[in-house]
C-alpha cells in the first residue's frame, strides 16, 4: 500500500509503524541499557543553572501531568518533552551513536515519556517505539551522508526531531498516511547548528527536537494536514539538508537486520566530557593504576590522526564546562585523580594541581594516518611521556572506550540518592503499564534533595 | 564596542539595537498600512478550520494573559505567538516582501502582540519595532541570496525567526552581546521546508517562526547562552543556507536607508489567492468592467515568461483551496463575477459556472523572455482571447498588482463586523500605551459572532 507518489517517504513510514523489534533480546536489553543511562544523566542534570533557565523560561508553571525528571514538578507535556532532552545532554555524558553522528537517547525517550501524559501504554510498548526512533533517526543519518554534519548541521537536532516522530508513530500504530505527514512536520521543523557547541544551546537543540517530535505526531493525530513525501519532493529532505552527499537508499535498506543500536550500536560514555577527549582519559586512569606519578613528568606529546581532536577546542580552560574539551586537563585528572567524576566538570574554576600538569602537555598530528572519519575506529591517540628522570613511556588507545554497563555511572550520577536507587533495577525488568507509572513515579522526584 | 571575533553579527546586532526609524513619517505610514492589511487577514484566519486544530493542540487552554487574534481566549504567550501567526498566514492573503522573498509580517507582528503579555509599551514602540524587524529579516534574505529559497526553505519562516527576535531586541533595548546570543538562538531553531507549500504546514511556518523568535529573546534575556557570532562562525548561518550564493555585506549595507518597508517595500496583496495569480485576477476584473461576457469566448491563452507559473501548480482544481494556485480559475472567477472574495477559495468545491469557463484557458511560455526572477518587475501575462464570433482580444499586465489602501479588504475579511469595525482607524492613529491597550482588546474579540 504504498504510493507511487511519494515511494521512498511511503516505505519508511511503512518500516516504522510494521517494525516489530520484540522479539530481539539483544537489541531490547541494549535499549533497557542505553534508558539507565540517560535516565542517570537527566537527574544530573536537572540540577544544572541552564535547565532551571529553560524550565523558566519556556513555562514549566504551566499546568500539566507530564514528569520532569529529577523533579517533583509536573507540566505541560511539550515543556517537559523540551526540559528533560536539554536536561539529558547538559552534561555531555549521554549516549553517541556513529550512524546519527550525535545522540539519539536524549531526544527519543523525553518524547516518549512527555507522550506518556496523554495516553497509557507499556514499558515493553516503549522500549520497542525507542528502538524503531532510533532506527529512524540513525537511517537518515547514513542517508544524508557526512556533509550535513560537516557543513554545520547538529544532526542530535535535524533527524532527532523525526526520530521521536517516529518512536511516537510506532507506539501509536499511525496509519501509512499520517506517519507520513507527521514526519514531514518533523522534517519542516528540523533544525540546529552546530556552531552552538560548547554554549547553552547545544543540550537545547536535544530539547527542541524531542518537543517538535511530539509536536509533530499529536498535529498529524489531530488531522492537521502535511506533504506527504518529504523524502520523495524534488526540494526534499536530501535537497535541502545533505548538499549532494545524499544515499537515499540507506534509509530503508537492511531496516532492522540488525538493529542499529545493535550493530554499529551507542557508545556510553565512560566519563561527563567530550567523547573525543575519551581516548587519553582511558590512558590517564591506566597509568595512574601502573603507578606513574605526575611529579615525575617533563612533559606529554598527544598524537592525533588529523581532524581527530577538532571537537577539543580548548588547551588551557578556565573552568569544568571548558575543560571537557581539554584532552591537556582530562589527562592531567585521570592520571592524578585515576578517576573523572561530574565535580572535575562543573562550572567552578579548575584545579590548579591540575593545571600544573596540563600546561605540561601538547599535541601534534601523524599526517601520514588517514583522516578521522565519523567511524570511530579511525580514531587512536599516541601519548609520549618524557619523564624528568630522561626516561620516556608511549602508550596508545584505538577506538573510543565505552561502558557496558552503566549501574555506577548511574549511581555517581544520581548522587547516590536512595531516591532514584531503583530506578535501574526497574528498567531492567519492566514490561508493564503499572511498570511504567511507577518509573515515572521514581523519575518524579527531586534530585536536589540529597540526603548523603 | 563591536567584537573583533564577530564583527558581522556584532554590526547586526548594532544596527537592530540603535536604528530608530520613528522620524520616518513615510516608513512609519507603510508600517501602519500593513498592520492594518494583516490584522484584516488574521482576523478572516481565526475561524480556519487548521487555525483550531493547532491552537487545540499546542495548547490554546493553557493560561496567559496573551490575545488570540480575533477570538475572545486569552492563552500562554508562545502559544499565541504560533496560533496568530499561522492564522495570519492560513489564506495566503497577507503580504509579501521581495528581498524577503516571503511573508515578514505575519511573523513579526504576533511575536510582538505576544510579548504585549509580558511586557507594557507603546503603539509607537511596536511599529518602530515592527519596521527594524522587517529590516532584519529583508536584509538576511539578501545576504542568503536565491540558493536558499530555490533549494528548499521557506523563507518566511527560516529568516521569520531571526526577524522577530530582532523586534523584540530592538524594542527591549538589549545589549549588542545578548542580542547576538538571541540571534543565534533564534539562527539554531530556523526551519521551514518549502515541499510544504500548499498544505496546512505552510501557514503553521510563519507560526512557529513567530515562536521561535519570541522564545529566543526571552532566552537569551533570561541569561541562556549561545554562540555569539551566527553570521561569523566559518559553519554558520551563511554556510549551512545559502549553499555557497551569500553575500554577506548585505546585511548591514545601507541599512535603514531607505527602510526596506519603503524600498522595495511590501506588496499588500489585492485578492486572497497566489500572488503568481494576480495579474490574471486584475486583467480579468479589467475584462469585466469593459464588458465582456463569458459566453463570447471560445479560447483563452496566458502566455508567462519562462518560470512565471511555477508556483501555479493547478489547472483544474477541485476546491477553492487548491482553486488559489490556477490562473485559469482565478481569470474565470474575475472575469465572471468582476471580483475575487473570500468565499471563492474556501474548502468548498469549485463553482461549476465558473469551471465552465476555466476549462476553455491554457497556458504557453514565451521562451524569449528572461526567466522571472525574484523581482517583481520581471513579471508580465499577457492573454489572448479567441471570441465566438471570429474576432481576437489581447491584453498585458506587467508586475505585480497590489493594495495601497486595505481598508475594503479589511471590512471584507472581517465579514463587516462591528466589532472590528474600529480596528483601522485605531492603528493608523495609534501612539501610547493606553492605544495598545485598546487595540489588543478590539482584536481579543470573537470573529466568528458574525451579526450581519
Amino acid at each position: 500500500m504504498t504510493s507511487t507518489f511519494a515511494p521512498l517517504t511511503s516505505a519508511f513510514a511503512q518500516a516504522i509503524i510494521s517494525s516489530d523489534p520484540s522479539k530481539d533480546p539483544v537489541a531490547l536489553d541494549a535499549a533497557r541499557t542505553a534508558i539507565i543511562d540517560f535516565l542517570g544523566c537527566a537527574i544530573a542534570g536537572a540540577g544544572d543553572r541552564t535547565t532551571g533557565i529553560l524550565a523558566d523560561t519556556v513555562g514549566a508553571n504551566l499546568p500539566g501531568e507530564a514528569i520532569l525528571l529529577g523533579s517533583s514538578r509536573r507540566t505541560d507535556p511539550l515543556v517537559a518533552a523540551l526540559v528533560n532532552g536539554h536536561a539529558g545532554h547538559v552534561l555531555d555524558y549521554d549516549d553517541v551513536h556513529a550512524s546519527v553522528r550525535g545522540h539519539p537517547t536524549t531526544v527519543i525517550i523525553p518524547a516518549l515519556l512527555a507522550f506518556a501524559a496523554e495516553r497509557e501504554f507499556s514499558a515493553d510498548a516503549l522500549i520497542a517505539s525507542y528502538i524503531v526512533g532510533l532506527e529512524a533517526m540513525a537511517r537518515l543519518g547514513l542517508s544524508l551522508g557526512s556533509k550535513h554534519y560537516e557543513n554545520g548541521f547538529h544532526a542530535t537536532a535535524t533527524l532527532g526531531t523525526i526520530g521521536a516522530t517516529a518512536a511516537i508513530a510506532h507506539l501509536t500504530r499511525a496509519s501509512i498516511d499520517e506517519t507520513a505527514v507527521a514526519l514531514g512536520l518533523a522534517a519542516t521543523q528540523s533544525s540546529g547548528l552546530r556552531l552552538q557547541f560548547g554554549t547553552d544551546a547545544n543540550p537545547f537543540h536535544a530539547g527542541m527536537a524531542a518537543r517538535s517530535g511530539l509536536l509533530s505526531a499529536r498535529m498529524a493525530a489531530a488531522g492537521f494536514g502535511g506533504a506527504p513525501d518529504f523524502l520523495d519532493n524534488p526540494v526534499g529532505f536530501h535537497s535541502v539538508y545533505a548538499f549532494g552527499a545524499e544515499r537515499p537508499s540507506a534509509v530503508t535498506e537492511n531496516w532492522g537486520s540488525p538493529w542499529q543500536i545493535v550493530t554499529p550500536g551507542l557508545t556510553l560514555k565512560a566519563y561527563p566530557c567530550c567523547t573525543a577527549s575519551h581516548p587519553v582519559a582511558s590512558l590517564g586512569i591506566g597509568l595512574n593504576r601502573e603507578g606513574l606519578e605526575a611529579d615525575a613528568i617533563e612533559y606529554i606529546t598527544f598524537t592525533y590522526p588529523p581532524g581527530a581532536d577538532a571537537a577539543l577546542v580548548v588547551s588551557k580552560p578556565g573552568n569544568g564546562i571548558e575543560a571537557r574539551f581539554s584532552p591537556e586537563y582530562v589527562f592531567a585528572a585521570a592520571l592524578i585523580d585515576g578517576a573523572l567524576r561530574l565535580d572535575h566538570f562543573d562550572e567552578r574554576p579548575v584545579l590548579p594541581r591540575l593545571m600544573d600538569l596540563a600546561r605540561r602537555a601538547g599535541r601534534r598530528h601523524d599526517e601520514t594516518a588517514p583522516r578521522m572519519s565519523s567511524d570511530p575506529r579511525t580514531r587512536f591517540v599516541i601519548v609520549d611521556i618524557v619523564l624528568r628522570n630522561g626516561s620516556a613511556i608511549q602508550r596508545r588507545f584505538d577506538g573510543l572506550p565505552g561502558l557496558s554497563d552503566p549501574a555506577e555511572k548511574f549511581r555517581d550520577a544520581t548522587a547516590r540518592n536512595p531516591a532514584f536507587a531503583d530506578v535501574p533495577s526497574l528498567v531492567r525488568t519492566m514490561s508493564s503499564t503499572a511498570d511504567l507509572r511507577q518509573l515515572l513515579a521514581l523519575l518524579n522526584q527531586d534530585a536536589a534533595q540529597n540526603p548523603e
